[in-house]
């Protein structure tokens, strides 16, 4: 089965917005059989709507789109899909009912006369429920079951209508219709290059088993993606299983993970398994490897916190770091880091304490320590290693690699 | 000058990478005049490229894509395209010599085989430097003028060759044809909803001077963006100057910053202003504001540093939080936030200390203090509030509410 996906937003065309629906959308597509064969990028205006809809309906014959379902003058999805149908529009006493209760509820008040246009549906249309928001999508087909499904933009709410509502209904006609799945698994690396990988691959890196191998070189290292495509779901599977073992007997230890886990949610399982607590100090990064670790949820039984050491009295009030050392050194050195990672074990009591400081730029580079020059060190008490090294890439990307980096220390270090 | 915008590869299609060279590609164009019509998303198979690129270069007469420019065998954009315009391929000395070189300077020793494809271009092409990666765009035009540019995948690359090369080629000729422009101008307003928005607004909400005005609501709060098309630059910036300031007369105070500024460049710039000093405590949020804060470069004049107290023992250790008051009210309460403020005010030497508890989830949430329950505080020593509310979305969402809330506490606050 397939569908193409047009989302629809000046916001989008002009790149004020970043599409992220569209990503979230294939992926969830793939792994019921759809495959997303073109994604197509639309404005506001009704003329685009109506022409990109229906260039891709001609291709494809089945499309979703998100954005413009919204209460504003700019939101025109719905009535250039329902002309495209050659279907009138009606107001839905159903969903406006559901809309003034909503506004009750929350203690809005009078639903605004704006928002009532969320309840206007073409003739003949199938309602998706939206649990996570005001607009409800709509599913329109015509006599040759041909059909548009319209999402909701804001992510969340087209998140949660797209598992209620849509992907069940979808996944009845992609099963009915093939029976087979499009499957990836991915195996991500850190600290080797593509071209490395590429070298270590050798045949294999032309795919196995007749799966394309892809390289995706990003912030967190290169990522390894083989993708199955026509198979039953337990064929591909089981393709894909192999695929990945035979991958990582190449790649060896610099393989960390599957699929899209963080190297944050790897280094918090493996110090959970070895009952171990982590305290990170900070000077670049400023709160980001504390954040990363954070994001993953249930990251309490592991992190007990940090200390953001931007300022260099910080460094030696907070975390002990000598006096001397910082003027003799320099914040951005080897002495520092390894004070900076005891110093942070010793005062938040954990076994393992990080290190991170650096100069991220664009400012602060001098000839010795360039912009992106950054230290970081690994404490557990008994097991001390700093590493120093240049990271490239602008500030974000410097700062990320770093975390990326100290994270991948932890990950190596003997912890017990 | 139309240009349509076709993105490369299956990672994007499949989901596995989220397209940001769009965005950018798409604002650097629009501020030279060039107005993206359409953006087209297509997997790495060569027929896809070219059915992709072709239907694009049919409409706007003028396509750029990015991606499939790599050494691997996935990378099929340049013979793709090079036969859409009937081209054969040469290998390309200068190219090559400039690969190897860039090998041995790096100290990566000889290039790899699989790199050599990198050299190769199709007849007639023009070539674009690539001073910030290996692989090197190309520009082919056919004798109607109808052109292809191609840039890589890589986002630093993309935007290195975008400014260097592509962006003056195609300033050049949008001037010649019209020399109009497409400028936007965005409101950022923080703390009031979309709907409550648009009844402050009245008429203005359908446009001002004939610019459509946009909602665009995300976690940062409500951006307001107008959107000026078809005048010459000094016009279109004028009107864009006259309808923000009528949109900021009735927006108020709600409103922090224009364009994509970032809340906390704003809290900087305030407390730089008043020679005044943040310092954070921060438990739900991890690090998050520290990051955000110390994102901007020069936060090092306004940002000390900060504490991150995961556990409770760390924010009764290190912030000086009353281990009663963690008893008998719980970590997420108001006694312990404003604790927190004052404790990290103290601690780190700072005029502004801000505080920062709640429950991120998705665990954690009780009756009484459920996800999305959020405490924050801020002390500047003769004043002091703390906000308690409840905050939507997933983890990450309630976290990164969380810290704007906080910021937009820290800019309301007499600081004086």
């Amino acid at each position: 089965m397939q569908v193409e996906i047009v989302t629809i937003g000046d916001e989008l065309l002009l790149g004020f917005t970043i599409d992220t629906n569209a990503a979230h959308l294939a992926r969830q597509l793939a792994a019921v059989g759809v495959e997303i064969v073109r994604r197509t990028t639309v404005g506001d205006a009704a003329h685009s709507i109506a022409t990109g809809v229906r260039d891709a309906l001609d291709r494809a014959g089945a499309v979703i789109t998100t954005g413009g379902l919204g209460p504003t003058a700019d939101d025109q999805t719905k009535p250039a899909i329902a002309a495209l149908f050659g279907r009138a529009m009606r107001l839905d006493d159903e969903i406006l009912e559901g809309l003034r209760r909503r506004w009750k509820d929350r203690g809005w008040g009078e639903l605004p006369v704006s928002n009532e246009q969320q309840a206007m549906v073409p003739e003949g249309a199938r309602i998706l429920t939206n649990n996570h928001g005001s607009a409800p999508g709509i599913w329109l087909e015509d006599e040759r079951g041909r059909w548009v499904a319209m999402l909701p933009g804001v992510p969340r709410e087209m998140r949660g209508m797209l598992a209620d509502t849509l992907l069940p209904l979808v996944r009845e006609r992609a099963a009915a219709s093939t029976g087979t799945v499009i499957l990836s698994a991915t195996l991500r690396t850190t600290g080797i290059a593509e071209s490395k990988l590429a070298d270590r691959l050798g045949d294999l890196a032309r795919g196995i088993h007749g799966m394309p191998l892809a390289y995706l070189p990003g912030v967190d290292g290169v990522d390894l993606r083989l993708t199955a495509r026509g198979l039953p779901a337990p064929d591909a599977q089981r393709a894909l299983a192999d695929g990945i073992a035979q991958l990582r007997a190449l790649v060896g230890n610099h393989a960390y993970a599957e699929g899209d886990r963080d190297m944050a949610d790897v280094v918090l399982a493996h110090c959970r398994d070895h009952r171990l607590h982590i305290a990170v100090a900070e000077s670049c990064t400023g709160g980001l490897l504390g954040e990363r670790l954070t994001a993953i949820p249930g990251s309490s039984d592991v992190f007990r916190g940090g200390i953001i050491a931007y300022e260099n009295d910080v460094k030696h009030a907070l975390l002990g770091v000598s006096e001397d050392d910082l003027r003799v050194h320099g914040a951005v050195s080897e002495p520092v880091v390894r004070q900076m990672a005891a110093g942070v074990r010793n005062r938040l009591g954990a076994e393992i304490g990080v290190g991170i400081t650096g100069v991220a730029g664009p400012g602060g580079g001098t000839p010795d320590k360039p912009v992106g020059t950054v230290w970081i060190a690994v404490d557990t008490g008994h097991y001390q290693r700093a590493y120093g090294g240049r990271f490239f890439g602008d500030r974000a990307e410097i700062r990320y690699r770093a975390t990326q980096s100290a994270l991948e220390m932890i990950r190596q270090a003997p912890l017990r």
